[in-house]
């Protein structure tokens, strides 16, 4: 067996997520499914993270272990080829050392969330972008992102439903930048909370909108307490843009 | 009567085109609907200019005279409200005067065209960028470009199709640049053939290659034979970005 890690490309609409689930199709199934077909006989995929059903990946990860002898190029376009009527594609297949482990080997997760503020609904960023009709400061919003930076019970960020074992994470970097009626929000770190990241923008979407302060921010925190936080932030304006691994 | 200009942005994945026809939905045929179930009468759109069967835009200009006297706000929402179910965006909707006229009054017309150079298919992108799988030259395309530059007789250019009166033209600008593995071709000039942009694009694909060079480019264009020049580029990398009126 020849262990791979692949690096994947999905617009996440169609999918109920990343994980197998019963209700509907999904990213690691079709992934699977390729697998299996290319090597005929059952392939597990394992990924670096759940995303939600419509979040994107830029760069998601995964690793695999192969019954063949191909190289990763060969790896790369059997799978794409067999995964042409998903909107799924293999970036990169490389051949990684059996101590690699998409989940567990990944030393930090970025996150991107693309908002466009603009009255016109969106024509060519559907589904691709949070569409808000006010203009939001996104000065205001980098500023009171800093006090979610570093480590931190994120009890008020965090789905009800999250499975996670401890509410603590330390979040590396929120950066908030601008480009004319777009507002992008990335988000560093080594992992996240089922929702966090989304949860993270809603709040943040309140302090740019005027209605929130940084002081808001920081007690929403402090109260450890879903409904003390902002929205939940629609998933098909978020995107997994890297999983870094140690070199 | 009140005479508009409208900023339009569209995913022209599922139009025949901007201009009506009997073969299918068209991008104007859509508006002329939205503007004509809000004035309860029957209402023209002018367009700035025709694109083909699923070329975008993310600033297409049309003009409209409507019978009630609400603001440019109003009949933006208005319009938008009628287009729900399509991917048409009225993104900005001004009064004008009456001797405004969306495609005689235009003094430029800014062409983008996309496309991005990997080996995997595109899962975020498709429909919307050429996929090729094989790098490119673009500082290679851009000095080839120059040839292009300038007033000539395009007819290595021009759809056999075309129905302008002659193939002179007057390109101002084409700019190719690259960034990661996105190579984008921007075109500029007052008015343009049919297929124009895209059989340009075509051609400087061929030089990106490394399959022709600068010198070849300018013998297509010497030769006023379609048959000269490259293969027309898919509609789905090009982009209408602005056109341009006296201030």
């Amino acid at each position: 067996m020849l262990r791979f890690k692949l690096t994947i490309e999905y617009d996440g609409t169609p999918f109920v997520g990343w994980q197998r689930q019963e209700n509907g199709p999904s990213v690691q199934q079709a992934i699977e499914e390729a697998a299996s077909a290319y090597c005929q006989t059952e392939i597990v995929v394992h990924g670096a993270g759940r995303t939600d059903a419509g979040v994107h990946a830029k760069a998601q990860v995964a690793h695999v272990d192969l019954p063949r002898g191909d190289g990763g190029d060969k790896v790369r376009d059997a799978l794409n080829a067999h995964l042409r009527s998903s909107p799924i594609a293999i970036v990169q297949a490389e051949q990684v050392s059996e101590e690699f482990h998409a989940r567990f080997s990944a030393i930090k997760r970025h996150y991107l969330y693309r908002i466009v503020t603009r009255r016109a609904p969106l024509a060519l960023d559907i589904k691709r972008a949070w569409w808000l009709t006010k203009p939001l400061d996104a000065e205001a919003m980098s500023q009171a992102a800093r006090v979610l930076i570093g480590k931190h019970d994120f009890t008020s960020f965090r789905a009800t439903e999250c499975q996670a074992k401890t509410p603590v994470k330390t979040i590396d970097a929120i950066t908030v930048t601008q480009s004319g009626d777009e507002v992008e929000v990335s988000v560093k770190a080594l992992s996240f909370l089922h929702h966090q990241v989304r949860n993270i923008v809603g709040t943040l979407s309140l302090v740019g909108e005027g209605k929130w302060t940084e002081g808001d921010v920081a007690k929403a925190l402090a109260e450890k307490d879903r409904s003390a936080a902002g929205p939940t932030a629609p998933a098909h304006g978020l995107y997994l843009t890297e999983v870094r691994y140690p070199a």
